[in-house]
């Protein structure tokens, strides 16, 4: 499988980017994020992509032009070295900079965006944020096979995780074994996020009460972390028999993420934990059928928490009771916190055939752990959506 | 040794960064990103810190202040919500929003500071970037200390490293192998970066010819790396005789970073790449000792250039032919892209004590490799700088 994307595959997505642009009233976007960069260019060399309503798409890059024409099957790789010299070089190929030009407010720092801003005389700069986010929520058959080829990795190390998973190894331990065939088996060892402070490391190793300590950010379980620089992940606690151990993998091969959790355990986890665990498959068994195209984001999360809610679960699922993370589920692609979020507040917004979701039905026990599973999904065009990780759906008991 | 940060240690940091305030006049900085938010309270917790010019700092957090307390020495931990309920939070322990305010407006993404623009009403924002990180440059006895640990972690991957470094290994096995090392050592997984499109993950190995790849932005290597989406670091390729690998690693112990480069070879490298390395060695010495309190940023990269000119070297030195990497040393602690920067434009701004750099002098070889060494320094009050980092300064054969 070739490493690097095809010219019609790059195509498509300018496309579908500027139907985007279309609707929001763009004729110009300038990317220069590594994430958007790498899905509109195939390559991630410092610089930035123009994205015309009409004409090519331009791969400016500031420093090695010759490893970035190796990378990207663009047509247009040139030099650029700033705002000062985008308008010759896109004029070189019979493109000018319009009156209105789209940026990536959500991730591009203010000194950068004023750097631009001051030196785009006379250009007024919109929020691309959007456009872009929405059109890289719907991936084509290409960018879902490389997603199927995260999936085959991820499945390595669970299977690996069976294996080693022994009492008296610390989360540190288990988690530095996995991560070992992580990268043996082809993980690229960076897994991009796109929210600011967001940041993981391979995934989340979380035993017994570990996995009930609540969380920096909106996500379900925190746990205790190497230290408080960190403050979640994996710490130094030995794993004991009969306790939930969550093993939660973001993946990425070639530029392509999938997540994924299960949960283990040495020995027969606590009678409560073992049926909570059992709801969890059940919830993300319902959640497969309701992601539909049409679907509003918000009616799997409403119908799962109500699901979870007749189960027992009212209060502790997705989260430490008191502070639950508001969602059941979140794009996943070349970053690992894309579009769409499964959550209350997007009612507006509809599944589509080629948006890929990771669920997470967990559940918090205080002072016992976390149980829980997460899938990650292909929404189809018509029926439930396809699961795209392959472990069973089951807790291991080791 | 314990993983929370004293309370006296953050009274100096915050006394470090109020006299930076003084002198840029701004009488109040909210921070929002995490190195500086785990710098300025020793926790990560989603919020924010606000730092008056007198009176307490506060440590405003969103989601979960138990946890924040148990991490945080700060007296004044508060739940803190977002931009509404900043004045009235910190109102009740006696403090006032002013009319000026600065930000770290070199990382807070445009839509991030618009929200908090908009809510803090009448509220003129300033940058703030460059108080925090020359405040954040100068490390205490306790932060060296904790460098000091990192610098075990990263002496035992060297030492790892020659005994599993064999013929036919891939740069991916390679550094599969060091990475578990490093996470059973203590390694934290993440390794924080400041700036813009800025990753890593746990550092780099480039074999022969892959150490002569550009890389795709500001650093002097780049690798094969797993796939254009990543473009740099550890590839497929196998690691074969007499040929250089380079081990750059940059190594995050209890939130603390060291940076630390070795070249490795299976045999004898050839004799231009071992003269080479030799002299980077010679430039590195030099370079110890020339940072000195009160010398000029600039000045031991000019000499340093200088004396590799002087080698034979000007045209390889820190780079790619045609593409060299415009510094030889980088401050290094909570980030691994910290300030101060050996390099030219930095003429006006002297070394203080307590600043610690990676130094890197390294040369590249097209078609052959890289050859070089890195090791970590702290400014001391007089004379040269004490090297922190611990491998012997040679080339490993093994």
């Amino acid at each position: 499988m070739s490493r690097l994307v095809p010219a019609e595959e790059l195509d498509r997505r300018a496309r579908a980017l500027r139907a985007r642009m279309a609707a929001d009233g763009l004729p110009a976007i300038l990317v220069l994020q590594a994430a958007d960069l790498f899905w509109l260019t195939g390559s991630v060399q410092q610089g930035l992509a123009w994205i015309p309503a009409e004409g090519p798409v331009v791969y400016g890059v500031r420093r090695d032009p010759g490893r970035a024409r190796a990378e990207s099957a663009l047509a247009h790789v040139v030099p650029i070295s700033g705002p000062r010299d985008l308008a010759s070089a896109i004029g070189a190929i019979g493109l000018a900079v319009p009156d209105r030009v789209g940026m990536e407010l959500d991730v591009v720092p203010v000194a950068l965006y004023e750097r631009w801003r001051k030196g785009l005389v006379g250009v007024a700069i919109a929020d691309a944020s959007m456009a872009i986010r929405l059109a890289r929520a719907v991936k084509s058959p290409w960018e879902i096979e490389r997603m199927r080829a995260a999936a085959v990795v991820a499945d390595g190390v669970v299977r690996l995780a069976s294996e080693v998973l022994r009492e008296g190894l610390t989360e540190h331990e288990f988690a530095a074994e996995l991560d070992r065939e992580a990268l043996r088996l082809g993980h690229q060892g960076i897994v991009r996020m796109r929210g600011f402070n967001s940041e993981i490391h391979f995934g989340q190793v979380l035993s017994g009460p570990s996995g009930a300590e609540p969380p920096p950010g909106d996500t379900p379980l925190g746990g205790e972390g190497p230290n408080p620089a960190v403050g979640k992940g994996a710490g130094p606690r030995r794993i004991g028999r009969g306790e939930p151990v969550i093993l939660d993998i973001a993946m990425a091969v070639d530029g392509y993420i999938v997540d994924q959790t299960r949960t283990l355990s040495l020995g027969t986890l606590p009678a409560p934990l073992a049926a909570a665990h059992a709801d969890m498959v059940a919830v993300i068994a319902h959640a497969q059928d309701a992601m539909r195209a049409g679907v509003p984001w918000s009616q799997p999360y409403e119908s799962c928490c109500a699901l979870a809610a007749s189960l027992g679960h009212a209060d502790r699922f997705m989260g430490v009771p008191g502070a639950l993370a508001p969602f059941v589920g979140h794009g996943v692609g070349t970053e690992l916190d894309e579009l769409p979020v499964l959550a209350r507040a997007f009612k507006d917004r509809v599944l589509e055939p080629g948006m890929t979701l990771a669920v997470e039905p967990k559940v918090v026990f205080p002072g016992l752990g976390a149980v829980g599973i997460e899938d990650t999904f292909l929404v189809l065009p018509d029926g439930p959506a396809e699961r795209l990780t392959l472990p069973a759906q089951q807790a291991f008991e080791v």
